[in-house]
């Protein structure tokens, strides 16, 4: 996180926003921000949508995720949002969307994924 | 894949390895390679696998991928080896797994990749 | 669809539910409805839910589609409702989850699923 | 499995397949075998697969799946065969491939599945 320049924006039981302002160097050959830099932020804001639900001396680990890209990631900055769908002892699942916000405040997603959170004890 | 320090190892028809030396700013919390970074050396290998496919004046785009992360990603070095399944017009279908290998030259499964490749002409 | 029992039960631009009643020989080993009619269900109404948003003349196919199992599926009636999130020219990205509706009425979600849908002109 | 006249063909340590002859009633609108039979033949044969790794007083539950339709699934008979990746305690990674074999006993692949299976003690 600190390496791509992102941060938390928003931490609720079950949801978490994080903020990610376009950088250069974390595109792919077409000047959109890179899948790999899209999933980094959005399994980050599943974990801890799913930690924010699990009991405190507990850890959370990402078993599985499912990233559909929707449209080229292009804007000033990206917002991944992570919403808990069902939260277990075990494990829970997890839908986080990205959204590319422009200079003049369009929002417009373009990517989302589904994902299985551990929780160990 | 600059920022990150991944280069190509192997480029074959349907076939892709980048390989990726290990950095203490692209782990998490627990101090193994990060869940998004697994992810961008995977998909990366997995685009340019479906790449050697097309036709010359084409590019690639990740339509979607699902990704296992099987075990903690701690190792020297990374591999993510990428191998194109079904070839289409369109859309193809690619399998990457991403191996840890230790100092002493051991090998592990990781993580493993399936994913949908796009044609763009 | 038929052979399962199940029918449409709304159609709407861009959502689709369908039905279907319990069936002891639509379970698994547990007495549970199996797996693969709750995808079979969630497809089907993926499938018809972005063609909803194609031109007339089109066919619709399952390019792919992930399933999060979440809780077991027991109920006296099922029921998928799909929801398109991002209706492209040639891929359509759409979500669907399932639901075991009990003899009492409640509402309990038992899967969800996230896929890729194509148009064929 | 016995709904639609599927029978294991195949039994060894983490490797299973699932035979399913042709049947009119199992295909969608086009005659192809309808997606969500090809999942259940898949997810069957990986969680049997999965199972085959299991202390003997367990149970296999789906945890979650994702599946890609890469041809049309015309053939006399579909072979679905799945391979364990990563059996552990709890959580097991399982792929399978689902053939279409033609009348002149030609084979091709149709669909791949990247699943999660876990082990209930």
């Amino acid at each position: 996180m600190t390496l791509i320049g992102a941060e938390l924006s928003t931490v609720e039981a079950g949801v978490i926003e994080i903020r990610l302002p376009f950088r250069s160097d974390l595109t792919q050959q077409d000047g959109f921000l890179h899948a790999g830099i899209i999933t980094t932020i959005a399994d980050s804001a599943a974990g801890y949508a799913a930690y924010t639900m699990m009991p405190a001396a507990s850890r959370v680990l990402s078993v599985e995720f499912k990233v559909n890209l929707m449209r080229p990631a292009r804007g000033e900055t990206f917002v991944a949002r992570a919403e808990v769908v069902k939260s277990g002892r075990t494990l829970s699942v997890v839908r986080a969307d990205v959204f590319a916000i422009s200079g003049k405040g369009e929002k417009e997603v373009v990517a989302t994924m589904q994902g299985t959170m551990m929780c160990l004890v």
